[in-house]
């Protein structure tokens, strides 16, 4: 049998409020469009709903901006209360030019404004977080998965970041739970015989970017289920796998 | 019906050779497995087998190292020879540190070693090359499908590149027909009302990932088609679409 993968969308999910049951949500809706989380799947769960099950959406009307939030944004369309709170998420700043700031959060991540965004969420003062632990959140949705249907999965959270030198955002995992993020063929050898050397493949962000085409911004479905992929179970997998070594990086 | 994509990989083509109807030989392996190319597929094409067509592997023995070739190489595994065509097939250096070259090529894309690589080709002294206009092998592909099947697909040459900031690479698209690579959310609404400003997202390079998790890099499995994608039909689609302009890049 040739190689082959299926994504299919969960729709119908609640608005999401804090303190839900997510996995519990994401499985009756699942099974109520009759394609149930199985065995073996990995389920893609976009960060937006993570964060507001998990309490992370705020309002800015309790924030006081300081002057360097002030000073970045004059003349950009955000409010310097919401870039206080990028400010106040990220802990180092990488780039901040032109009312863009590009920052490393607290999780080693580095994307645009430490992730906070005003998007599918109610409220126009309303701002959404980065989850806290995105792997804890993702390990909780797994074992709430094991308990109710007595199988294995994977679970990944999913953001949308944007990149350097290419236009466009994709999704990339921020959270991993139950497989490896980032396999290795170093070591291993072609079938011409040639060794490979370096080649590392973070199948956490494929996952993530085809889960994406399935999901999509504007159609109110945010998790997706990945069917037929074997992924390399782990057990105590970490996102940190796919933060690269400051030592290694040559765009810090 | 919820949102559903399937990615299959092209098992069984024959080694390509220089000349090869490449087109030929996807429509032919994808028959022969019973998962015919059908009209709304993404055919993805990875980058190696068609510079094989195109006849861009060469052996490093005709080139002669500059000494900024030898002196980057010193202490590091490559051949300086293979340092020589790197330098040469780019046409800017961005980072250049500890035997690492990150270089911007003729067709605007920033990546390490200027896309050559010495992987899945044939002989210890080959290395290959891009292919010297992605978009126009991508049309050729599409336009020979057309002519046989009678059917309208998107093809997408994809490559496999490093990031800054995250382990592992990822596939992503360096060549385009039939199909828009970068959708833009710009001046929608979402379902809360919120207008989207930013939002562009690069399906492109998203459907590069997903195909990559059926292609690998030990499979044998040069090709994938995506089925069931909605894509934006774009006759005359280019890739400069998704190369970020210098005047928005942060990172150059």
């Amino acid at each position: 049998m040739p190689p082959e993968i299926r994504a299919v969308g969960i729709e119908g999910l609640p608005e999401v409020q804090a303190g839900d049951d997510l996995a519990a949500q994401i499985m009756d809706a699942a099974d109520a469009q009759g394609t149930p989380v199985e065995a073996g799947d990995v389920v893609v769960v976009t960060q937006k709903i993570v964060s507001k099950a998990e309490g992370r959406v705020m309002t800015i009307d309790e924030v006081e901006a300081s002057p360097l939030a002030i000073a970045i944004t004059e003349g950009h369309r955000r409010d310097p209360r919401h870039t206080e709170m990028i400010l106040r998420e990220s802990r180092r700043v990488v780039r901040m030019d032109r009312g863009v700031i590009i920052s490393e959060t607290y999780h080693g991540y580095i994307c645009a404004n430490a992730g906070i965004d005003a998007s599918n969420i109610p409220g126009s003062d309303s701002i959404c977080l980065l989850p806290v632990d995105p792997d804890a959140s993702a390990r909780r949705i797994r074992d709430s998965i094991r308990e109710r249907l007595g199988v294995d999965v994977a679970v990944l959270v999913s953001d949308t970041f944007g990149r350097p030198w290419r236009n466009g955002a994709i999704n990339v995992s921020i959270g991993v739970a139950g497989f490896n993020p980032v396999i290795s063929y170093i070591g291993e050898f072609d079938p011409h015989g040639n060794e490979l050397h370096t080649t590392t493949i973070a199948v956490a962000d494929e996952l993530a970017a085809t889960a994406e085409l399935v999901t999509g911004k504007l159609l109110g479905v945010p998790v997706a289920l990945v069917k037929g992929y074997p992924y390399e179970p782990m057990e105590n997998a970490d996102s940190r796998d796919i933060v690269r070594d400051p030592d290694k990086d040559l765009f810090r």
